[in-house]
């Protein structure tokens, strides 16, 4: 928690839960990513936090926007980007909003299915198009594959087809899973993506980008790789597998913009036990699964707490949301400790809380209103 | 889907995906209740569905209402309910809701400890309380257990200090799970709370109140055993552990009441395959778990899914959301299968989609609104 928003939560009333984002800590995240990877195009990807005063920041700092609809190219838009920073990553777009787009003045968009590369053709005419690989995303915390991004060999297949489609085959893109804290996957990746770069060259078929995607890890409640780490492997796997070939590079990053910068201020609202002769506690917060805290599905996201009795002592509880739904339990099998004193009313912070909090909460489950936002 | 949902999708140019409610439907189901258990009081559960319409329409009827928030208890009275009949039936309540509650008039509160009994007694003096009792879910779609209910020696000993804490020890309830498909349960947790009611009784407190909470199921994709049979289960347990002595019932439904009367319309992004020799197609759609279909988590809850070319041949698919996140997947191993002919723009219904759609649809996550509601 920065001096800022420790400032701000002890100056104001705020009605909890509230989420309190620095902006410097974001504008200091950028300027990171800048510093390890000079060569790195930035595309900030929106669905992390799209709050208009990020998007400003990032915008008049020169970042580019990874969006994910039409209404995240908007905001870009508004916030003062030119379309040219704007990549329309989805891989599962409407024909009717690649249209939309395109009128916008969006030229890169992303696939991974023929179909899609079709609809991009059809309603994008003209535009840079780049294929998403699946790779090897062990090791991350949120993995993505699965759902997105075809085999080398479609890969190499589908670019191959994009010139006949009045498309500009551009390049490739991958992401090796949100918080991801293995080295591997990135140096894994980068090879295979550039074995489809010299496979298409010597077919006289230069593509121009690679696409690095986002996964970069945050600190939450454990250590992980620091970034210098992360960008010096990703600076050696380019060089081991592109030699002087290295193409234009971009990056995705979202969590390691956004979540370091916020904190969310939540309240107490019951601490029982379900039995005397257990001395696991039952701790209610005012925030849970469906008003923010999504990304505690699996205990996946292990979020850092503080309290006011932080050094006293603690005893082992379960982390529950406020609703009568009981899927909406945190943490039941993380280890979490918490004070021993603790009491309904106390306020606890979640720390490194601004990504993938404000645009997942519910609109209104159980009649609990979605996070306040505070950007200062 | 009732002919007027059907004529009202027809004859609109609605844009997906919107959910229409026929609130007839509701209506029936109220009155369906009302038939088959005369004596239950029944309180909708609200965050199945919080729609004005559907409150007032219930309200307007005699039903009481289940609320699980201030923001709930005052929509209620907004739609005409009187402060008797709303329970505040969250067990997890904030001091200060709980005096706000009062002051609007609520007198009837659950709790499962001893310290929401001791706040509800310095908030809400001379309140009825009501003790809610872990029971046996096995056999839900969507247990109950875990976060909510406490043992029956803790249930007794709780309800035996409220006359002392200037609280009145009103009753039990429990919550055999939601989407409950085997009878057993509720014939169990009948007797497990008969035994507290005689127990009491032995000491000269007489307990006023069973509520048999919901869990009452609607078919979705699979057939589920009908009202009529778990009602008479209901009765029937009822005499068996009660005798001469039934207190009053009190029934909180509300995926009951509201799920079928709902279609969510959507249309079809993008049909494709991972790998050409796979048969298996992926449908992604322009709703998914963070615009709605929050229920399909762990794919609990399996819709029916309706298709122009249904009767057609159909073959193996997994279905997922328009969002860049990968756990936006509902099914995948449910076996579906959809017409092969099925292909980008067709539209697809979601039927009996009324409950817990609404209010679980995120703020816009990947720039995408929730699902918009009309009530015809």
């Amino acid at each position: 928690m920065t001096p800022k928003v420790a400032n701000f939560l002890a100056s104001s009333a705020l009605t909890t839960p509230c989420l309190v984002i620095d902006l410097e800590v974001i504008e200091r995240s950028f300027l990171r990513f800048r510093e390890l990877l000079p060569q790195a195009a930035m595309y900030y990807a929106v669905k992390a936090n799209p709050a208009p005063s990020i998007l400003n920041l990032l915008s008049a700092a020169g970042a580019g926007f990874d969006a994910a609809s039409v209404p995240e190219i908007e905001s870009c838009l508004a916030a003062g980007s030119p379309p040219a920073l704007i990549s329309y990553s989805n891989t599962i777009k409407k024909q009717r909003d690649i249209a939309r787009a395109y009128e916008l003045g969006i030229k890169l968009f992303a696939f991974d299915s023929k179909e899609e590369l079709a609809k991009i053709a059809a309603a994008a005419p003209g535009s840079r198009v780049f294929c998403r690989l699946a790779v090897e995303s062990s090791g991350a915390v949120w993995p993505l594959d699965g759902k997105f991004g075809c085999s080398s060999r479609m890969a190499g297949d589908l670019l191959r087809t994009a010139p006949d489609l009045g498309l500009e085959p551009y390049g490739i893109s991958f992401h090796v899973g949100s918080q991801q804290c293995d080295l591997v996957p990135w140096n894994l990746a980068i090879g295979r993506a550039a074995m489809i770069f010299r496979e298409l060259s010597a077919e006289g078929l230069e593509l121009k980008m690679l696409n690095l995607g986002g996964g970069f890890p945050v600190p939450y409640r454990s250590e992980v790789p620091p970034l210098d780490d992360i960008c010096a492997t990703i600076r050696t796997s380019l060089a081991q597998h592109f030699g002087n070939r290295i193409p234009d590079i971009a990056i995705e990053p979202g969590r390691a913009i956004v979540a370091t910068s916020g904190v969310i201020r939540t309240e107490v609202v019951l601490v029982s036990r379900r039995d005397e002769s257990v001395p696991e506690r039952w701790v209610y917060l005012d925030i849970g699964k469906f008003g923010g805290l999504d990304e505690t599905a699996g205990e996946a996201i292990q979020y850092a707490l503080r309290t006011p009795a932080d050094g006293q002592e603690c005893g082992p509880v379960v982390l529950a949301g406020p609703t009568c739904d009981s899927v909406d339990v945190m943490y039941q099998n993380a280890g979490y400790q918490l004070p021993l004193s603790l009491c309904p009313g106390d306020q606890i912070d979640i720390l490194a809380a601004g990504a993938y909090t404000t645009t997942t909460a519910t609109v209104g489950f159980n009649g609990f209103s979605p996070v306040q936002q505070y950007y200062i």
